[in-house]
């Protein structure tokens, strides 16, 4: 059950969880925003949902909350940095603004983090890149977590890729993991007595299948598009741990530090204004995105829109109305907020 | 029918063709060497299938013979260039080239050209990218050849992204269209008188589909992934045409000047040794491939692979046994270097 609670509610509720938690007022100010922003934005799997885990993960020690970003090299337009494991919101944050600052003085900027861990919403640094007004781009690798194309066995991270685009009548931001269904969202439909709208995985037989509580079971969780998603993940983990001289998704298995846990990320920001005026730039957009949702949906009241669309939607009625938050989790955030940090993670993802 | 023809002799036929058409000694070595790589790849829906519908281009004036890229500007690591509607394949060569001498100089460089011309086979760049010793990655936006999620008119390309991993013991190289199937693919199955393995987009009636004719019939191709690859594909369209200061997809459509006809293309390239020695970044690739590859199969006889892999064996084998050539396709290249233009595209992509 979903209840919604007023956005400064929420934040102040997640602040004080996560000052429990030992995060000083700084830290604990900007991943309460964050946090609480995600799920404003409709995206509660890795906004209020993760919460618990982000607790839980501090307490093993998974989480240095004394770690900052400490430049570990840089060369013209790209730096390199090592995220001491600290909060990965934090870090992530603070290599995105500095892709952008490099974006500024290069015209592309590109910062490659290491030993960070889970930046929670991955397309939190894709909109605060748009809303700057940069293109971007930026993706992470994680621990093997999704056979690849032709495995049965956990082979590769559920990388995401993000994609900014600083349209100012509405940004246009992509967040996309590489396999078709979050684990999460399996819980979702499988909670809800439902089946998935499309094939997610593959059963105990090794037959595609829609029924999540049989892809739960296995674990198979499908690439998005089969072999397509499955090639992209594995050069995502690849480039990531390239470029960040940091860990693959298979050195993270071996060390045990939770998802993501000592994961590498990379930023590019790029200026969209060197070749032409920001009116001209905004102008091709808007002209572009306009032609895009006007094309003719394939069913009766259907409404075609570009990635980013209808989260402004989402959050302008949480702004409204209030966040929509899971009760039971609503109810674990103020039990840590009130000092009880003993918390189990109730959310799968 | 495929018949297996020595590499040169492909390449030289080619060649020919390519002078009849009017490229000169230059331009018809280097797209003749391209194209016939990229069937020796097992590429060849945008290797020798591709050369009818160059010509016909050429002669269409779509694609201006003297065109050359030129420097509309840059800064810092970014460059932008003009294709002046020249050759799509020297274009992107050129573009590729100067993005590596780029980020030799900055660490990471883009190159963002515009009104250029189909660039074939996508991969052909991000494979001279690894082979060159650099991660890269480029893409293109194409004219609207497949519907977005929810829509059931053309409303987007096929736009495909690459990704280029250096390794030295098989460069990873991804070549990713947005669509589940290319339309080449479907022909190909038609004719053979099988379903897809998997659905690869709607019938008639709106319902998904793995009968390849009733795509076809519809021209409702799936995205990857469904709203996945549509939202990659607006997303690329969009940070394509605003760094290139180019077209969009629409504007392509307007201008009427065939597939790509006017579009950009992007390509970045990062100095993958900036902060760790080759010795260090290869045995990292080599380690991670080997434990991706490693992974269980899921059928008997099953070997999971990164993208590239199979791509060096079916060179090796072309270099050995020849290149697989269609054989209405390979005659109609033998009519063209006789000096008869005027061929029909057989070839649906």
């Amino acid at each position: 059950m979903s209840i919604r609670v007023p956005f400064d509610t929420v934040k102040e509720t997640v602040k004080k969880a996560l000052l429990c938690a030992g995060l000083s007022q700084e830290q604990a100010e900007t991943c309460a925003a964050i946090h609480t922003q995600s799920s404003a934005d409709g995206v509660e799997s890795h906004g209020l949902n993760r919460i618990p885990r982000f607790v839980e993960y501090i307490q093993k020690g998974w989480i240095n909350l004394e770690g900052r970003p400490v430049k570990a090299g840089g060369f013209g337009a790209v730096e390199n940095y090592d995220g001491q494991m600290g909060i990965g919101i934090i870090n992530a944050l603070f290599a995105t603004d500095r892709a952008m600052e490099l974006a500024k003085e290069h015209g592309i900027g590109c910062v490659a983090l290491r030993n960070t861990t889970h930046w929670m919403r991955g397309g939190t640094y894709a909109w605060r890149m748009a809303e700057a007004g940069f293109v971007g781009i930026s993706w992470i690798n994680g621990e093997s977590c999704m056979p690849m194309w032709g495995s049965d066995q956990m082979g590769v991270g559920n990388n995401p890729i993000c994609m900014a685009v600083p349209r100012e009548d509405g940004e246009i931001v992509l967040d996309m993991a590489m396999s078709q269904y979050a684990y999460g969202k399996l819980g979702v439909y499988r909670l809800a007595g439902k089946k998935l709208p499309y094939p997610g995985g593959f059963d105990k037989d090794g037959n595609l299948t829609s029924d999540p509580g049989a892809i739960e079971e296995t674990m198979r969780i499908l690439p998005t598009g089969y072999w397509k998603g499955s090639g992209m993940a594995i050069c995502l983990d690849l480039m990531a741990a390239v470029l960040a001289n940091g860990n693959t998704g298979i050195d993270q298995n071996a060390a045990l530090r939770g998802s993501c846990g000592g994961s590498c990320q990379i930023f590019i920001a790029f200026n969209p204004y060197l070749f032409a005026t920001r009116e001209e730039v905004q102008a091709k957009l808007n002209r572009r995105v306009a032609a895009a949702d006007a094309t003719h949906p394939d069913r009766e009241g259907g409404k075609v829109t570009c990635p980013g669309e209808r989260t402004k939607v989402t959050r302008a009625r949480s702004m409204k109305e209030g966040v929509a938050v899971d009760e039971t989790i609503w109810s674990q955030i103020c039990s840590i907020a009130e000092g009880n940090l003993d918390v189990k993670d109730i959310a799968s993802f």
